[in-house]
């Protein structure tokens, strides 16, 4: 007999069905589907969005449960189960199952301390991490966390262990290797593409650097995206440290690796609720960087006022944060707070910012200096990790291997061993240009307008599309020269970003810009 | 062409696909359905659990996207909608609809601030809950909202402007009556079934009290279920009032009506998550009496160890919260503290709790005095609601009515009314009973732990399932006399209890007890 203090029951004798895999992603929530008919769901008092208990044979989930009112689905007798719960459960279609309620999982207490207001310990978190991914929380238990550790704010502690616990909840790589680089920008400008020149040198410097990247989620384009115009991106486990040995880097996505995957469930949910925790980041990010073996980091904090950080006080607390979690776990971790205050190089969108990184590498005179300047810059910090590299010594360093051919050898390399993709992309046909209201200099550009612009027009699924910006903070224009150009490869997109762009065109030209100098544009 | 600043788009040309209702109850939360090969799916970059905005002719609204993949739940060029979604769309099996990328609903902008710690004003509070009705919100975003007002914490303005908001969120009732009397109990005590003697005291009177109540969710019985053994409690509303105005009373369930219908999904949300925020109950408690055309409200607090409310100064507080909302909202209402320190009468569980009321009205002498005495007191502070009653008379009025049989011949007139249930129930043949282990006085009996025994005996789905208490506070009992007998219908619900009760009586026998005279038990 079942103890009564097993989670799974209020007493109600155990229910038997047979089991039925229904095909629906319900993508990290374990859904389960009774016939409103079944004389289980009757009998036991269920109640739709009821979480139940699925045992049999030592298999055990969680779900929670969808009524259903046609027999095709699942019929009286049988208890359905979407996809991510079946396979979970590991059962045969047609076995019989056990049902019964579920309490919510245990961890949901260290939920509801911290939605007290309570302080969580590093087993706590544990607990919770552990829960989640094993499937045993609802979305809404997610939520819950989510907004309670937003809300009144972990302390560095706390985030200190919700980084710990991410990291233990999946795999972790190990490079064997004493020195393991990453950088890392927390993201919000558009055209941020320095990965794809900072991997290529400090790679042909020899130091190992695994790079692996986002696609874009809410930006015209991730890393991922852009590189995909160049070589696959989707690469296996084996193959990965195959070329990671011979070249000593890679610009792969990161989607493969099981790598802190309850940072990936979190994130699905905190996204569309707009939750913006700087806890939860500097511990997603930390806690992914940790699980792929870095040993050494660089993050990028850009400043501006349409960045995602916009004062520099903000900037420093930030790199507080980050700085005592990265020590406290091993990390050997640096902060670069940069210049926000408009998107990097010129184009926005895979294809055109392909075009600006391949200019930079082949050290072109018309290569955005912008990009190449920020890039150098990162690379140089980056290969001072080396120990046999003398501080301050960096950045010449990184300059020598792009103007000496090197990184763009190491480019086509890393090119090759992903594969190269040869289909050429041209940009969007379909292009219009937006223009100067009146003569000036440009002094502002809405890092957050141009980006849903370039959205608008088509990026990054539409590989073509995006925005060209022609002039930047501090040029000079006169009354109706172009801005900028956007590019869009279908009609409805050209559309949508053209009645945008004429709304808000995302710069400001004033009489005159003082630039001020609030970054060191070289270290 | 659209405006770019629609909440559904970010671009995207609305993709045409062939509606499919899906016979799923996703309970509150619209659901969409999209094969993984529908090229939609694919060229928009959607993900599941992103939010689509579904649209034809005029029709539109928000769903969380489920991905299939099996042709037979829809096909690539079907878009399926789960019930509630299909019928709020109000569409056709197989006309064309379109699908785009859909933002949050507006009002997330709100429950952000609320977030990060902003007080909300009314007009914030309405536009979240017509967003909740109207199906908008995701269950995450509910659980985001709930912890969101139930961390920081309301102020009693903000409590003020959410419980008009609920009330305004769905229908209410006229009686077309000066004075429409209520009561409510917050909960927490087991056999606390003074509605039933309530009820029919005050309609006797000739006070008017349509009461509505809900059924059990986590207790042993709610009013509705002990009602039911008597007379059917599921009404329509023209019956419902038809009823009372002929006997000036009811004891029906309160489901049918579209009352404050917000609540309902709140409380479906926030239960499986545990969130016990006192401003989110004030809430709901008022505007689903103000819906119900309540003018007059009785609310009772419970305080004990084991009660919801534990502490005096907490139950004062939750009064003076209770009166803030009610007289800026018209209703008069007054709070009783009551005593909570252990179950009411000795029956728990619908058919044990049905021979505690009868035996009140029919003024048996082995009626248990608690509750009789308890109903007297609340029916007394009702009746002086009446002008025409002086203040302190109310008790004696209601005793005179109970004694007089004009309780019992308006229950009759009640059940007869609702239609009277001939079927008799008796108590669950299997039994056991639960014995002092030494001499001495009851000293403490734990509310939780004997709701927890009764229902995994089987109340209130097992009709006849409960807790027969033989032995109140203050009782002396020698070692081996029985302090309640536990009654089952089931083999598997007797064994649950049985090994509870062992692990844990819910009594404590001390050699003496103090009762103190913290609560009056006449007024």
């Amino acid at each position: 007999m079942p103890a009564p203090e097993s989670t799974a029951n209020n007493g109600q004798p155990p229910a038997h069905l047979s089991l039925k895999r229904v095909a629906i992603d319900t993508y990290r929530e374990n859904v389960a589907y009774l016939h409103r008919d079944c004389a289980v769901y009757r009998a036991e008092g269920f109640q739709a969005l009821s979480k139940i208990e699925i045992t049999n044979h030592g298999h055990r989930i969680l779900a929670v449960l969808n009524v259903v009112d046609d027999t095709s689905l699942v019929g009286p007798g049988q208890l359905g189960l979407a996809e991510q719960a079946f396979a979970q459960f590991g059962g045969q279609d047609g076995e019989q199952v056990h049902v019964a309620h579920a309490e919510p999982p245990e961890s949901m207490d260290a939920v509801r301390r911290k939605m007290g207001g309570e302080r969580l310990g590093l087993e706590d978190f544990q607990s919770i991490t552990r829960d989640i991914v094993d499937n045993r929380y609802s979305k809404t238990e997610m939520a819950a966390f989510l907004v309670a550790s937003g809300q009144t704010g972990l302390d560095r502690d706390e985030i200190l262990y919700l980084t710990q616990a991410m990291l233990d909840s999946g795999d972790r790589l190990d490079w064997d290797e004493p020195l393991v680089a990453d950088k890392h920008c927390i993201g919000g400008i558009p055209g941020n593409r320095t990965s794809m020149l900072v991997v290529p040198i400090v790679a042909a410097h020899g130091m190992l650097i695994p790079k692996t990247s986002s696609r874009a989620i809410t930006s015209p384009a991730g890393t991922a995206d852009t590189m995909e115009m160049l070589a696959h991106v989707e690469l296996s486990p084996d193959r990965l440290h195959e070329m990671v040995r011979k070249h000593r880097g890679c610009l792969a996505w990161g989607g493969t690796a099981r790598l802190a995957p309850v940072d990936d469930i979190l994130i699905a949910v905190e996204r569309p609720l707009g939750i913006d925790s700087q806890g939860q980041m500097v511990a997603s990010i930390l806690s992914k960087k940790l699980a792929a073996g870095s040993t050494h980091l660089l993050i990028d904090i850009p400043v501006g006022p349409t960045a995602k950080v916009r004062q520099m006080t903000q900037a420093l607390a930030l790199r507080k944060l980050f700085e005592y979690v990265g020590d406290r776990l091993g990390l050997h971790l640096e902060v670069v707070i940069t210049d926000g205050r408009q998107p990097v190089g010129r184009g926005i969108g895979p294809v055109l910012e392909v075009r600006d990184v391949m200019q930079v590498l082949e050290n072109d005179p018309n290569a955005p200096a912008d990009l190449r300047q920020k890039a150098l810059h990162l690379a140089g910090r980056i290969l001072e990790f080396d120990p046999d590299v003398r501080g301050g010594h960096g950045y010449a360093i990184a300059r020598d291997i792009l103007e000496s051919g090197r990184a763009l050898t190491k480019m086509n390399a890393l090119i090759e061993a992903q594969g190269r993709q040869t289909a050429q992309h041209p940009p969007g046909a379909l292009q219009f240009e937006v223009c100067a209201e009146r003569t000036g200099v440009v002094a502002a550009i809405d890092n957050f307008q141009i980006a849903r612009i370039a959205r608008l027009a088509g990026a990054p699924m539409g590989k073509g599309a995006g925005v060209d910006l022609l002039k930047k903070l501090g040029d000079p224009v006169s009354a109706g020269a172009a801005l900028y150009r956007v590019h869009a490869e279908v009609r409805a997109d050209f559309d949508f970003a053209h009645h945008l762009s004429q709304r808000a065109s995302g710069y400001r030209i004033e009489d005159s810009y003082d630039a001020g100098l609030p970054f060191a544009a070289e270290s």
